[in-house]
């Protein structure tokens, strides 16, 4: 449960979260390759009060390259250019620790963070997967836990560099000519096990100060990852009892690395397929699992838990999977789908149809009104903060959402009517930090 | 000479190239954190029907802290907020070889081409300098000839990557699910010295296949990187003689390559200093070189030749430089500022204030009819196929060159009315490349 009003999020993805979307009657896949249809889904969103848009990204080719629908765009910078056409909205934009230097990075999300007023925010990835790492110079990817000692430099470094020029260091004064006080200016001198980075950063404090940093990994790596940097967490949950124990579980963890628990907002995935009744939302559902391309299907699942499945009889229940300790993958993501075949003794056929929808997030056909109770439901449970809302069709499925369900959400008064801040930050009900080289007297007097 | 018109390219630096613009009265300081003030000087530069306008960049502090200006803004996200707010002008951003994976920027890349419907470029540096070394866990910069080796390779990574969509690769039938032609969308399997990367791209290919490809190294090894791979080159040229003599040479390497000698456009920086009379233009360079301060200046000029002049007398001339073949930074800009002191046998401070308005590129003070005679002169006689505009004052210098230069050389017939393509390269009069991965008979045909 949380204090306040609960968080939304609009995880954009092309067309739609269905992984046969673009099949379907409602959608346009032509508008993948159209800025003008994300920038409408970023106003939509807007329109609705979301706290944040989020795009997703990797860097490999992900799935089945016959029916997998293609990437055009990278998530900075098709933020930056939804932020040209929305005024208050979060733009969260997935990179990965694993194959970036922190420097670049660092500079990337100030400068959206500085395009965007304060915007910005960063899906912080470590990027499983062999096919990733031989797209940078190594035949197989780190070992997992030695991929977050990485990351965790990695956030070392880049919050050092985010504050390296004080909120105070520029002058500006042209009669004397002084534009900054250089003692505000700092080198941070970083030397690691992976990284040394001098510094300054080549770009001044942004207006968030640090754009938002979010994260999805929900393993014990991942969630003591989350515990030290994230302030708001994309998480999936299958079932309400899963979602409390990963809420209590993670809110404890932050607790223990001495930050409040309400510094960490958890919005549990959720794919609304909405009907003006049940029985049509269930209509929708079998309509876009009937387009799923199983081998497309088979191969997808294979690299998300990164357990071959593609020789697999559809029509089986799954063999016996290796324990956890041997994924080198999304080991959380592994346990899902595991213990979901399991619950429910499905065969991959059936477990297809159930992933096809949100790839292990929860999936829910109903009415504005079932949806509305499930988030109320959830939200004042302890189960979640908010939710990470993936329409399964784009953009109705978020005009639906924003149309029909929010205004639910207003009346019950679980969420805002409008916003009252301007950063990212402000929505999620968080502080701007202050740079670590600031005297902590004087920030007190200021 | 060029067969058809000139180009021009708007060279965007904050509020102006003089290095004391900002104390300037006729600048805003503070429009330097305003994306407002970087849109209207693209829309200026698309009002005057320039080529392009580009940013330059670089991966550390640079300069005095003090008496500089500083970032906020990356390139790539700046230039995608700048096509946001305009149709035709191409968009240039610096990005380096040295620091930044093949993969992650031919991702950036091809996704501003796509975002900007075929106006991206890439000014392609390699990043001399300990100080940038040590922001990506050095402590030495890589030797200048091994740079522009790793940059080669480099190039040949990122091109492929480019050309490992086919342009018809995409099928997009949702009645059969087929979304794309997998035997269209190759692994590029590059294993060189210093990258090994599998590819595909994780993005379909851009509308102009290779966003257009510049760069300004002017040294031995920059002049063969540019034959080999540039379409646009940025130099600085002090005198027509020099500027002819560098045209015919890269020209003739080019050649050399195997390649037209008007498939790369030659475009030396100018600073127009405007005045409606030549007195008054002379007052305003005047009125700038008194703004600036020479511990600044000895610092930038420093850092821009690679020698340690700050303890050297501001009255007396330079001290003896060492050998060219001892420089690891800009060897061609160090040869430059060397003739420049030599020929005009300049004190230091002389030289700061032959710098200050350009930092080597040519500063010519007068009447838009004398700047435009200036340009007509180089760009007729083999000097130039173009100019790199460097206004000293931004946003007044640009809008000055648009309102009372560019009418001129309409007038003469030197330069377009209005855009007839749409695209960066349809700009330059360069074509479309064809992926690498096309048959050549299949190319033939289509």
């Amino acid at each position: 449960m949380s204090a306040g009003k609960l968080h939304l999020n609009a995880f954009l993805m092309g067309v739609g979260h269905h992984e046969a979307a673009w099949r379907h009657p409602r959608t346009n896949p032509n508008a993948l390759d159209d800025v003008a249809h994300f920038q409408h889904l970023a106003r939509v969103a807007e329109r609705g009060r979301f706290d944040s848009v989020f795009l997703a990204d990797g860097v490999q080719v992900w799935g089945d390259v016959r029916h997998s629908t293609a990437n055009r765009f990278e998530p900075i910078t098709l933020l930056t250019a939804l932020a040209q056409v929305t005024d208050h909205i979060g733009l969260i934009a997935t990179a990965s620790t694993g194959f970036s230097e922190p420097y670049n990075l660092a500079r990337l999300f100030a400068s959206l963070d500085h395009i965007s007023g304060g915007r910005a925010g960063w899906n912080i990835v470590t990027t499983a997967g062999d096919r990733s790492a031989q797209n940078f110079n190594r035949e197989v990817n780190t070992e997992h836990a030695r991929r977050y000692q990485r990351a965790d430099e990695f956030l070392d470094v880049v919050t050092a560099l985010w504050d390296s020029w004080e909120d105070d260091a520029l002058v500006v004064d042209a009669e004397s000519g002084v534009f900054a006080d250089e003692s505000k200016v700092h080198e941070i001198n970083h030397r690691g096990e992976f990284f040394a980075v001098r510094g300054p950063l080549n770009a001044v404090r942004s207006p968030q100060g640090h754009p938002l940093l979010v994260q999805a990994g929900s393993s014990e790596d991942g969630k003591n990852f989350a515990a030290t940097w994230a302030e708001a967490v994309f998480t999936a949950q299958q079932t309400h009892e899963e979602a409390t124990t990963f809420y209590a579980d993670l809110k404890r963890r932050v607790r223990a690395h001495g930050r409040p628990a309400d510094s960490v907002k958890v919005l549990p995935g959720l794919v609304p397929i909405l009907g003006s009744t049940e029985a049509e939302a269930r209509r929708l559902a079998t309509e876009l699992d009937d387009l799923i391309i199983p081998t497309r299907a088979v191969r997808q699942l294979t690299e998300l838990i990164g357990v071959d499945l593609t020789h697999h009889p559809l029509d089986q229940p799954l063999p016996a999977l290796p324990p956890v300790s041997h994924i080198n993958g999304a080991k959380s993501r592994f346990e899902l789908v595991r213990d979901l075949a399991e619950r429910e003794k499905l065969t991959l056929r059936q477990l297809l149809g159930r992933l096809g929808g949100g790839r292990g997030h929860q999936v829910l056909a109903g009415t504005p009104e079932q949806i509305a109770d499930h988030i109320e439901h959830w939200f004042t449970t302890g189960a979640a903060d908010g939710f990470n809302i993936m329409a399964p069709l784009l953009p109705s499925g978020l005009e639906e959402f924003v149309d029909h369900v929010v205004p639910l959400l207003r009346a019950r008064d679980l969420f805002r009517s409008d916003y009252t801040g301007h950063t990212l930050r402000e929505h999620y009900g968080l502080p701007r930090p202050t740079s670590r080289y600031t005297p902590a007297a004087t920030s007190q007097r200021t």
